[in-house]
């Protein structure tokens, strides 16, 4: 199975994060059918709060449509490594597989910091569509944004 | 400053969550001026939700009182050391101090598994009244609660 597909969902969820301000990481929980049953991605700046992350929002939203009895068969697409909070939380949840694109060179859970305990019972692949996921992150640091004016135009605006 | 006054209320909410059949784990909060902003317990079976731990309970309280200004200068007390998914968290909240009961050793993320990134800028202090945190938790496992009846009596009612 190619995830592509997914992770071009989870990538668009990450554009939305970083026009709305936020760090452009997007997430989806998909069932055993292959049917999408959450999507998420950061409202940390929105709510105020930490830890709301998107693979954290995709929890509490699967917890809220009452169908957490399909976390033990969830495959994740997270467009970053989960950090080692999210990582953690996973494997508490019992998820199946986690399906991610770049590394989290500071804080991943899923073995580039640290390797949680119990995602041995987790199938895990890295790398799809890495690159897109670190563009947005590098463009979310930069404090630039791909919709917003060019540099020059940017410039002009701030001498306003 | 002595924790053991504050424990023991993060230990009474340890037994309510005993007593409604959670893992008994209490947890407040408590900001710079002594004030208790938070209280949670485990409700992981409550709400179908196996991140719903204690601390994780106490950050959306403060969050949802619109005290999330608060996360940097709060003191943590828990009965037991915050698994890796919590500590995770309580390092990203940025609180300034953890103390806790007894060890987690399955899944402690303050040392006992693993000593999550960023928790060495967190004081930490454990072994606050150890042995009764410990006590609930072997109730939980054994399957007893300690309002309930004794062991016959117990048998008896199985038997009708």
């Amino acid at each position: 199975m190619t995830w592509e597909k997914y992770m071009k969902i989870s990538l668009d969820l990450a554009k939305e994060a970083l026009q709305a301000g936020e760090v452009p990481v997007g997430c989806i929980f998909i069932d055993k059918d292959d049917k999408i049953v959450a999507t998420g991605c950061n409202t940390v700046n929105e709510t105020k709060n930490a830890t709301r992350h998107a693979e954290v929002n995709c929890v509490d939203k699967l917890v809220n449509d009452g169908l957490s009895n399909k976390f033990s068969e969830l495959t994740v697409v997270v467009t970053v490594e989960p950090c080692i909070m999210c990582a953690a939380m996973l494997v508490k949840i019992g998820c199946s597989t986690i399906i991610y694109g770049c590394a989290n060179d500071r804080f991943g859970g899923c073995g580039t910091v640290f390797e949680c305990p119990g995602l041995l019972n987790c199938k895990i692949q890295k790398g799809i569509l890495a690159e897109q996921a670190m563009d947005l992150l590098k463009l979310f640091y930069k404090g630039q944004n791909p919709n917003a004016p060019d540099s020059k135009v940017k410039k002009k605006i701030k001498k306003c």
